[in-house]
């Protein structure tokens, strides 16, 4: 559209297993720049998803790797996660907003690695959102209001991540809080575990710490 | 034995699913208090391990529940999770050391809720383990060195927990490390990611923050 520049997507697909290949169509836009994670180009190329580059060492990879997809190789006994490799890549090409797909739902150190690369792109002052088939999980920092467009009834958790305490206002939820500090030691009332949406949009405000946001998907 | 007290572990069973239940008998000795988190007490009852007591409002509980079994009774719009009222139960009987099996595997949400317990265990001074079927998960503090007994090969992988740099050390380990910050958002090498047992026992020390280890389990 005239007078207005389009900001674009880097989406990256991670290796976490997935029931449904096809869930990835629905973070997909067609004009996302795709970066491949290792494995995740099995998942790419099992929903019809053209990369435009892919990372990693394909040591675990079943499938054929295209000849005219770019790659950028990675050494097995590797410093770096396939995703981090793969956000750097994206960060490299200038992009700003990242969808990190197939990046919840295997093991729980992948999980938390890729949670560990949410956390760097926060820093960043990147836009970035983990996406499983079954959840989503976003990081709030201190002075920042977040809008989570999801459906009414859907399950919210919220967590104080990288430390103590948050402090944390929602809007728009069962059960709602007024600037109420959460413990990531559940030692008071764990008021941040399945909380509810009972208005779309709902919004969750930290003002103190950084809390890490845990969206149950809708299936 | 003559002279030596017996310490009793408290094995609580949690509901996350399990591919195999049977794999909950690897983590169960007889002489276990155990306790069943909700939905847990049907995995518990698939293979066949008796409770002492169950926690829970069981409203999505397939079996029956049997009639000479110690029940604490949860309201479904409840301030605790079932895994921290299952803890807390077992807290009030004066355990201090708990297995929290079937704590991983399961939602995210759930998996980090878990964390949260384990977190408020250690806090207290207790000795406690979540246990998956193919994951474990310890914390470490400040201060605290831990043997981990197992096998030569073993993916282990370490993060800083509910702080932003955690400094560790590794013995027996494939990529060793003296004195090393570790960071919550990978913005230097990972070298938390992946590591692999290369000596049984190797063990990690922790000299400032907290660390979580997760452990992949030998299938």
């Amino acid at each position: 559209m005239e007078g207005m520049e389009e900001v674009k997507t880097c989406l990256i697909i991670g290796a976490a297993p997935l029931q449904n290949p096809h869930s990835l169509l629905s973070v997909y836009h067609l004009n996302d720049f795709v970066i491949c994670a290792d494995g995740g180009l099995q998942a790419a190329q099992e929903c019809g998803i053209c990369p435009d580059l892919a990372v990693g060492d394909f040591d675990s990879f079943q499938g054929v790797v295209p000849k005219e997809l770019p790659v950028i190789p990675l050494n097995p006994r590797k410093d770096d996660t396939d995703m981090l490799a793969a956000v750097n890549a994206g960060l490299e090409r200038g992009f700003r907003r990242f969808v990190l797909a197939g990046s919840l739902g295997g093991r729980l150190d992948h999980s938390y690695g890729n949670l560990c690369v949410l956390h760097h792109l926060h820093e960043l002052g990147c836009d970035a959102v983990l996406v499983g088939e079954k959840e989503e999980a976003y990081l709030i920092g201190a002075g920042e209001v977040r809008q989570l467009d999801c459906a009414v009834g859907t399950t919210v958790s919220v967590f104080p991540y990288a430390c103590n305490i948050c402090n944390v206002s929602y809007a728009g939820m069962r059960y709602p809080l007024d600037h109420h500090d959460l413990f990531s030691d559940l030692h008071q009332l764990p008021m941040g575990v399945s909380n509810v949406v009972e208005e779309s949009p709902c919004s969750i405000a930290v003002h103190s710490g950084m809390a890490l946001v845990l969206i149950v998907k809708e299936l």
